[in-house]
């Protein structure tokens, strides 16, 4: 985090400890800089795991063996490396992940896999095993540390560390929940360069846990977009250590399961903004609303579309009001679309109804509505009830100077 | 064309008069520059046309009445206005083109479908009917003029004019083409901000002339991409006037097929890499093959996918041969892939065999070949026998600069 913090940055939000929940962080050296860049994060016995993974083709072992492990539906230990994503590195890339694995059951005493791993950086470099084993051997006798720290040490081109949490009442019980999570580019719908993690002391059924995490993801972290690209590494958990006493959360007919679920959502969505309020070069947080549509997904389809052009991405960077081009990305998104019932409207200000520009347009309240930080977009389709909101922020030179020469 | 030209311009070429095609430009006025932006298009009877749109689910009245004029295929005239894409202007949009085809039939004597209208420039501002009108009255009555004349008036953000001609010898007749075409940004695969024109003195049976058009447009066009954008305008058109004496060629079996659809694929192919090389911003052509795919098609959408991705497009910008960048394209493609099958290349050399980066791996030839102004990317995805081409440029700081204000 040597980087200049963005503009859009969030200051990091005072988040509860959670009960059964232990974090370490070290200084391994994937990278030759000076910051902790290893993170263990010790769990009680009984933390339940939900995951959601990246749908590359091409993912990392890690990604492939943490598929695996959730379905067992139980956690002790997880490790990130930052600065290195040991993806593209064939069996040794494998081999590096299990001995990771091992090293650290072996400290805690668990199974190796109730171990998660999580690697994100430079892809093609297979992990360098001596330095892992080192970094493992130094967290597990590291003082625990805070939040921040982690969200530091998780991080790679992340300019600020990034933290959310919430609490609910769950049949008479208050349970905590806290976040992190890194990200700034390869930041993309279906998951991106994405490491979140979500600690909560409820106790909470893992297969009810993980039918949470899909909906929820589907609303928050694949509504996000930086620059449409997908790594092959992203990774979204969810621990729930049980250590806050409730009864087990295991539908949504027990006590306390809306409210803890929409907590983990409120965590979820603020994670999510924050990646996009850290995009590679943004200016501008960018909400893009779209309703009307033939259906949810296609509403979201749309927005996608809008959110990933960089024609429309360079225009908002220029402040500039040009619904013309929200036009061209609503008719490339390959949904139903009828081009003389589109409306389109910046800041709450239609700039376009019904397939033509409003006669006798004033512009100036969407200049003025463009000149802020956070800038909304709505289009409104006008053939169904479907709707979708989804986030990015603008394209600026900012994204080219760090996606040019960041391996060298 | 106040721009400066693209570092990867190329010098116009010398095309060859089409007998029974005669040229004229005006300064109609559209924008407030001082150059042709009017081009009007005179062809002899008998003239066949063929033609392939955007398939942009908002395309503009032009596009949705040339797929229409092409059903006869007959042409007479085109006209093309540069400044203005009167897209997304509803009936005031239609109007204005009915006006100007209506203007040029009376003008040349002609039918009204057999004129051919093409827009580029702002969306969302309806054609002004009064500038258009004094416009082709001044057309009509123009002294002829070149095709770089032309080139140069269809133009719009294009920093350099684009042209490409060919002949072949069809049963014992030579036939000339030449085709001009423009667009610099906005250009995505399934036709682009691209409006291209070829013309040949062949005498061509109008239904054979589309199903060229087609082939040829799914190896050349729709195999380009600068930002994955598309427009709600794009057009390309083959005419031929039938002047050259050949008998007509109407299917493959007939004398000079062959050459000729060779000569018009050579003409397609290098007006489409013209457009690359004016890509906003572009500092490298860059030519990505992929082979051992699934499928030619799935070839096709990887390789889209690594051309469209901005972190590919950036580190090339840079200069940095990551082929990690290369890998999360083809694992966001959604096509088949086999990560530990798959091999990476610049410039012919391999970076990447079978999953794993190459031990021992000298990389000064791929930074030598980085270095070069025309790269190419190697991708074999050892599951199949399926290979496609696609042409795209690099991602730099010249793109948010031509796109942050181009408006305004």
């Amino acid at each position: 985090m040597d980087l200049t913090p963005s503009p859009l940055a969030r200051p990091f939000p005072a988040l509860p400890d959670i009960a059964g929940v232990t974090v370490r962080t070290v200084r391994a050296g994937y990278k030759d800089w000076r910051r902790a860049d290893l993170t263990l994060v010790e769990l009680s016995k009984g933390t339940t795991v939900a995951g959601v993974f990246t749908q590359s083709a091409c993912a990392s072992s890690e990604v492939e063996l943490g598929r695996e492990q959730v379905q067992s539906g139980s956690a002790r230990a997880l490790v990130v490396n930052a600065g290195n994503a040991n993806a593209f590195t064939g069996y040794r890339g494998r081999e590096a992940v299990e001995a990771i694995m091992a090293q650290v059951a072996e400290g805690i005493g668990c199974d190796r896999h109730e171990v998660f791993v999580s690697s994100t950086g430079v892809i093609g470099v297979p992990l360098p095993m001596d330095i892992a084993r080192a970094g493992v051997d130094a967290a597990l006798d590291a003082e625990p540390t805070s939040w921040e720290s982690a969200a530091k040490a998780i991080g790679t081109t992340d300019t600020f560390p990034k933290g959310a949490g919430a609490s609910a009442m769950v049949g008479g019980v208050r349970v905590e929940l806290a976040g992190i999570i890194k990200g700034s580019g390869m930041i993309a719908p279906d998951m991106a360069t994405m490491l979140g993690y979500i600690f909560t002391d409820a106790a909470v059924d893992p297969v009810f846990l993980q039918s949470l995490l899909n909906g929820i993801n589907a609303r928050t972290y694949s509504c996000i977009t930086v620059d449409g690209d997908t790594s092959t590494s992203d990774t979204v958990l969810a621990f729930a250590t049980g250590q806050a006493g409730n009864a087990v959360i295991a539908s949504f007919d027990d006590p306390g399961a809306d409210a803890f679920a929409a907590a983990l959502e409120q965590v979820c969505r603020d994670l999510a903004h924050l990646v996009v309020r850290d995009g590679e070069g943004a200016s501008k947080f960018i909400e893009v609303s779209v309703s009307g549509a033939s259906s949810n997904d296609s509403a979201r389809r749309v927005g996608l579309s809008i959110a990933n052009s960089p024609l429309v991405k360079t225009a908002i960077a220029g402040e500039d009001a040009n619904w013309g081009r929200v036009v061209m990305a609503v008719g490339k998104a390959g949904e139903p679309a009828d081009r003389d019932k589109l409306s389109i409207g910046f800041g709450g200000h239609w700039a376009a109804r019904d397939g033509q520009p409003i006669e006798d347009f004033d512009e100036t309240p969407l200049t003025e509505h463009l000149k802020t930080q956070d800038i909304t977009v709505e289009v409104e389709m006008g053939i169904g009830t479907g709707r979708a909101t989804v986030w990015t922020c603008d394209l600026t030179h900012g994204y080219i100077e760090i996606n040019a020469d960041y391996r060298s």
